[in-house]
């Protein structure tokens, strides 16, 4: 009996409810089962999955139609529209990324440190998985994809809540992962979607404690923010980015006009993207082409006094525009005393994501790599190199801002944990 | 002016807001100046304060009676009164500790790994402080110097909360640790007492998300649930210890009698204390010696019906002796088929925190290791060597259950979290 089926003959609520706890009954088999999986098993599944993907391109397409027309219906911005949208060569872009994941090593059972103590107890600290991560994101159907198949090779059972505009499109996409876990052996509750575009399911998820072991919210602040509240589930949280670039006094010039355009216009709506430039004041003179070539680029800029001064184009910036994640052409800039003056402005207004600071001085770098406390903290390159297959880690589910591990880009490799083996032969503790 | 003076000249809540907001603020301070501070710096703080806590021997036992007379007059029970008590002996053993937790290798600045790209970007990730941390503990008063010592090695900054109980002798050993911490150039807010006996406290720290990194409850599960319910700050959780000793068919008979009588007697109040005894059927010969040394032990014996029909003076358990940390001497007995057997009974009633198998069956022993999905698993070993010094990882501030990290005995380098350093000249992402 399908959900859909369910609801119509139940009252929602208690329709709803036994439909999450059969899914979490369900995850949490498959997680068991799945945490013993070889990495072979694990392979053949995701390799299946990204034949299915392309087999089942024609329906994938059709219940990605539906979503959008949905969409349309509702009134959806274009943008939103154009990251709702499937065609052919991104479902093939999805179907290469399975490949990518399967082909990663295997994060799991991995010997981390390994040690024997006086006694002759023989300890090594080993990966294994998380068990049920219940992942709950916005409208891009390719994360469903990205992110089960990510916690899958992880050894991870995923419980998958995608924004209920793409709801058709996952559900297909799902359905072709399922495809891939069965010709794995595996089971295929290792990969499952809410079955329902209910937003009740949402609430529901945030009260399985010890069903689901791990929320990963991807979406606003406001998400991050409910979770922590509602939930008692331990969180991997993905906070916004407010990414700083500095050019230090001792820039090269032409370094630092190469690096503040890629990092502000590359693409301005990833989360790496720089939102606020901070230039010395020694650095004044490397300006004004730096922010010709942004004005040309389509850059709107958002400058303190001394900045406006220097290029009268530039709009004021208010104390609000510090603060702001524009994930849009747009830019704040501000005149600082060199890299302390820098420091000081990201510790105060920055979101511990990603900052890179521009200088040839190897001391002032030091001590901006030092003393910055962001997840990413970069010399002479671009912000929007925060990116786990950018970092050489694969695919990731995107980049954790919080304290606790693990922060930076979450892969495969870090939605592990670890257990530790202690082998003896016979001994007490005295 | 003191808190105490505040309490006297304001009403309560507004006065123990202003109190908690203030040491939060001093915290962050002393967490931002500590995550810069040289192992050097720590070292010396920590064997000035084991010196202050030998000089100011006479003050602390002061404090401490001062305690004990309260908790005397309270009516506290003979085993609390002892985990409470001080004297000479145990505060020597408290200055012999922060000396050790000087002695461990630095474990902020650590190069946990290293990658360079092939466009030449420099990958570094770097083991770095957490922040503040807050612990929240029971009354035994050397966890104070234990716990405080611990954040400060790692670079963090502690507000530490103890049972009421103990309140006078953890305000005279944080006075000592922070005489060492003023000796080592390092700011005093560095460790930090919740200054007020008043129970409301937890609450502020709870709600104190933004300035208190992480919180590490030391406490019942009932604790650690409040701090899950009440509180958006991550959590360190320390869960109840229902630990599990599997004598499999292929045992060594004098191995298993050695290791059960330890696992379950050398101290029985402990979280590695195994609480449970799971027999193989075809282990059923060696466990008349086994249970003749428990009784004789002083333990009390609760088996299931084919434990009691071969040990009639054994109590019959019921279903909630397989769900009970005792943390007493009482062992809950029962037989099953073999590892598989073992193993549906750990993961049905166990905490996950650490369980053992006696066995000479290599492949027996690989198949407990790796299908007990425990933070400790040990092979012909007592499961009392659930702790960080045993390990050799120094001293701890307990064991984690939680699946994400840190996991097990955490000590001061489970309380670290990383960065990642990129380091470039000029690369921009295509």
């Amino acid at each position: 009996m399908s959900a859909d089926t369910l609801m119509r003959e139940k009252p929602k609520a208690e329709s709803l409810a036994a439909t999450m706890a059969e899914l979490g009954r369900k995850a949490r088999e498959a997680a068991a089962e799945l945490a013993l999986a070889s990495d072979d098993a694990k392979v053949t599944a995701l390799l299946a999955a990204a034949k299915a993907v392309r087999s089942r391109e024609n329906e994938i397409l059709a219940a990605n139609a539906e979503d959008v027309e949905l969409a349309k219906a509702d009134g959806i911005g274009a943008a939103l529209l154009d990251r709702l949208s499937l065609d052919p060569k991104r479902l093939e872009g999805v179907a290469k990324g399975l490949e990518e994941i399967a082909a990663q090593p295997d994060p799991v059972g991995k010997v981390l440190a390994h040690w024997t103590r006086p006694n002759g107890l023989d300890i090594s600290r080993v990966s294994v998985p998380l068990g049920v991560i219940g992942i709950i994101y916005e409208s891009r159907p390719n994360v469903t994809a990205d992110a089960g198949a990510i916690a899958l090779k992880s050894g991870n059972a995923a419980i998958l809540r995608g924004g209920s505009e793409s709801f058709h499109s996952s559900r297909a996409l799902v359905s072709a992962l399922q495809d891939g876990l069965r010709a794995g052996g595996l089971p295929e509750a290792a990969i499952q979607l809410v079955p329902t575009r209910d937003r009740d399911a949402v609430g529901y998820m945030l009260g399985m404690s010890g069903v689901i072991d791990i929320i990963v919210p991807r979406g606003g602040a406001s998400l991050i923010e409910r979770v922590q509240r509602e939930s008692r589930i331990p969180v991997i949280a993905h906070l916004e980015g407010l990414c700083h670039t500095y050019i230090d006094g001792a820039a090269d010039p032409e370094k630092a006009r190469a690096i503040v355009l890629n990092a502000k216009m590359r693409r301005v709506s990833i989360c790496g993207a720089t939102e606020t430039l901070l230039v010395d004041r020694k650095a004044k003179a490397m300006l004004p082409p730096i922010l010709a070539d942004l004005r040309k680029a389509g850059c709107e800029l958002r400058g303190d006094p001394e900045v406006v001064a220097l290029d009268p184009a530039a709009h004021p910036a208010s104390e609000q525009d510090w603060r702001t994640e524009y994930l849009d052409a747009i830019l704040a800039v501000r005149m600082v005393d060199g890299v302390a003056g820098a420091i000081g402005h990201i510790e105060r207004y920055g979101s511990h994501h990603t900052d890179a600071i521009v200088t040839e001085d190897q001391a002032v770098a030091e001590k901006f790599l030092r003393e910055v406390d962001s997840a990413i903290v970069l010399v002479n390159a671009s912000t929007q190199f925060a990116d786990g297959g950018e970092f050489g880690m694969g695919a990731e589910i995107g980049i954790s801002t919080q304290r606790l591990p693990p922060r930076g880009p979450v892969g495969a490799a870090e939605l592990t944990t670890y257990k530790y083996l202690v082998r003896g032969n016979g001994q007490v503790r005295p």
